[in-house]
């Protein structure tokens, strides 16, 4: 369960990272954003079985559909993005490059809603409460879904459609191209860590490239954090130590239990991980509102190295900064990140049938806490939370893992300050597939609107992209 | 149901072709063919459905299994036969080609068997009993099934694996090329019509290049036959014209309704049809036995032009070459081919959700009566025997139709004289798919074994096949 929910909160937090920093951006007098952002919400009636049809049940799927920037020939481009884990207009709000590259390449815009997700359920308020209504959650469905609607949308015309995907809506979008190349032309998948997966990716490359982005800042950095796990227990261990710890971090809900700690320690984990994925050049809103390059103003706090109660005081403040930047929080929170929103649970059931992505931690080459991979453990916990075995080699088997000669007109898109680079394409199979490298880059802030704060790397990554999806347009008329 | 009926007759009776002809070859001294079809028959258990990982239910699929010519390096390449709608058996003993280049490239060779077909019944004695049974019998179940098969006999061995199949068995080849090419190095799809689907192949293909079989061997031959539909209603529209139609063709249940009639219409277009598809150059057995270029042997029976009563003594006498060569049979049963067998109603389903063949004659351009295409109907019939409606671009939705230039490593090979050519791939797409045309080839002629009778252009196919599938093999280590 650590793990399914660990996981799970890593790209759940992920989008309501964007939701808020959404509100950034509507801060922020940004032109592009606020005017391109406008869309119709459509339906799409869609089986719930696309593999079966003895079964006629069908449900409406949501998406979004603009169709300002494309001209009337009949020939435009789609724009489709394949959703991903989370309410479908949160994407489209922070996606903003689809919709700039849309008004230069004359395009249509399509964001499709990902079922269980959002206000795309199966089976409406039942799709949670029964098991056998989980069996339909899965990336061939998905994939079945975006496919049907877009040859909806086309009606029998001619038109090129681009896929575009931010991590898991990355990997639906490269294997959308991969799986149904005569519908999709080509696929921008950022940050997409489409080689996540069992026997292909190391389970502590997460850890280990997130510890390198904190030690990139000062080596002390990383190194009180490592030893601020023990600090932690050893202080919780002994009855005065746990009140000056409960002092010193004011916490909404005291420690008293070990199952404290552990959530609290759990949290922390977290958001290590948040802070390396959100390392964005600007100020921005994630779980708390953040500073601009946040991991540089948390490693700023601890330049220092130190022990025992100093640490303990340093890591507050410099914790503070994800938890409390804008000194307006009375308590620190720990518990509210494991509540499952509805979002967050159609995700801990993905990551218990097909999307098993093996995490582990050590001491030895990381700062985080010796975690083992225990996939029996694991596939227990999915059985008995969902009534569901994980296959834990589903996905590869299904779309080839590292083989991936065989595809064509994939752009994989991967920042060198992202944890989820360690599970993307980082190498070039063929000379149809296109690698991109964006060495100040977070999580899929290629995606996101041009600011100006970004990076030249991100600059130059966005034009490459056009060029490329451009030419791509070129080929298929 | 006529026209589903009729569809499936195609290639139910060309499976029952294949057992009888494999008598013949069983009576001819052919050493190749006795030595090489030997395998253990093995098991392997399948989810029923590979879609769903709530449902639990599994089943075991048979295949055979043949390891005598591959070295034991681990690395030999695995010839895999994707088995089409019928018993694995029949294929494994009428597929000699693969068996002999088996022997030369020293492959493992396997047939493996198509769900709900021959003894891989998902639930058993209640397969067919049951509606709710019939939903996981499609195309992609097929595929997968197939793919965990060889993943299974892989245990992680690098091996290449080439998958052979012929007419739906080549459909399926050529699919799971496309769909697992990181699993299948290449395909060789023999006489596969995956052009023969709604809005990509005119309906009346079929009836055409059939009529223009029997138009090379005679222009009268086919006018005779054109001419003798309304000469058989008109002689069953009086009372000793009926008479006389039942005394010359001494049917076993003579006709008195006008659906007697009809039955035996329906029965002389099969026949038509399957004389063309089993026209080879050699005896062979088809739902009767047949001579050595059946078409010819039909066709000089039918070299002037008759009318009236003289047409109706020679079309009798011509089509005893079909009915009776034997000359031992007593009656004529035309009935009998629209008996259902438990493979025929596998196919029949099949027909009636995914495998829709848009199917069309008329008397302007063909030797056939008019008969139309029309969906609606067909989907009602559809519904009433099996309470499914076919889903009409479902196989072009999921494997592009034409658009084949993504795909690579496949070998579209196709007979001229098979009426099935007008729905396969006569032009390559790509420099990496091969097309190979046997003019003087019926129904994929050069899967079987080598014959001395044989054409030099199916010698010729099966060099060029030889010389593809070692490259394949060669680039794969």
């Amino acid at each position: 369960m650590f793990r399914n929910s660990n996981i799970s909160s890593h790209f759940w937090k992920i989008i309501t990272f964007l939701i808020l920093i959404s509100q950034f951006w509507c801060a922020t007098p940004v032109h592009v954003e606020k005017r391109t952002t406008q869309y119709e919400i459509r339906k799409f009636r869609v089986p719930v079985d696309h593999f079966n049809l003895v079964n006629n049940k069908t449900f409406d799927l949501r998406y979004l559909y603009n169709d300002t920037f494309a001209d009337k020939s009949d020939s435009a481009p789609i724009f489709f993005y394949t959703g991903n884990e989370g309410d479908i207009e949160l994407f489209a709000k922070n996606t903003g490059f689809m919709w700039e590259l849309a008004e230069n390449l004359r395009a249509s815009v399509i964001f499709a809603e990902h079922r269980y997700y959002g206000k795309s359920l199966p089976f409406g308020d039942n799709t949670f409460n029964d098991t056998s209504n989980l069996g339909y959650l899965s990336v061939e469905q998905v994939l079945e879904d975006y496919g049907k609607l877009i040859q909806s949308l086309l009606a029998n015309h001619r038109r090129p459609v681009i896929a575009f995907g931010g991590s898991y809506g990355g990997m639906l979008a490269a294997w959308m191209r991969m799986k149904y190349p005569h519908i999709i032309e080509g696929a921008l998948a950022a940050s997409a860590p489409i080689l996540q997966f069992n026997g292909i990716t190391p389970c502590d490359i997460f850890s280990k490239i997130t510890t390198s982005i904190y030690t990139s800042y000062s080596k002390n950095c990383s190194t009180n954090i490592k030893n601020s796990w023990n600090l932690f227990r050893t202080y919780f261990s002994k009855e005065d130590g746990k009140k000056e710890l409960n002092a010193v971090f004011k916490f909404c809900d005291p420690l008293k239990q070990e199952e404290d700690l552990n959530h609290f320690l759990d949290y922390l984990n977290d958001v290590y991980e948040n802070l390396a994925m959100a390392n964005y050049p600007y100020e921005n809103d994630f779980l708390s509102p953040l500073p601009a390059n946040p991991v540089y103003q948390f490693c700023t706090l601890l330049e220092d190295l130190h022990v025992d109660k100093e640490l303990l005081l340093a890591m507050h403040k410099a914790i503070s900064v994800y938890t409390n930047f804008t000194t307006t929080l009375k308590c620190l929170d720990y518990k509210s990140a494991f509540d499952t929103t509805l979002g967050g649970m159609a995700w801990d059931i993905q990551t218990c049938n097909q999307l098993v992505l093996p995490m582990c931690s050590n001491t030895k080459d990381t700062m985080f806490p010796n975690a083992e991979w225990n996939f029996s453990k694991y596939s227990d916990d999915c059985y008995k939370n969902f009534k569901i075995r994980p296959e834990l080699n589903d996905i590869t088997f299904r779309y080839g893992g590292k083989n991936l000669k065989f595809t064509s007109n994939i752009i994989f898109s991967n920042g060198l300050l992202d944890p989820w680079s360690g599970g993307g394409v980082l190498e070039t199979a063929n000379n149809d597939l296109n690698v991109i490298i964006i060495p100040e880059g977070a999580h899929h802030l290629d995606l996101r609107s041009s600011n100006p704060a970004d990076p030249p790397s991100v600059q130059a990554a966005r034009k490459e992209e056009e060029r490329i999806i451009k030419r791509w347009i070129r080929n298929y008329y």
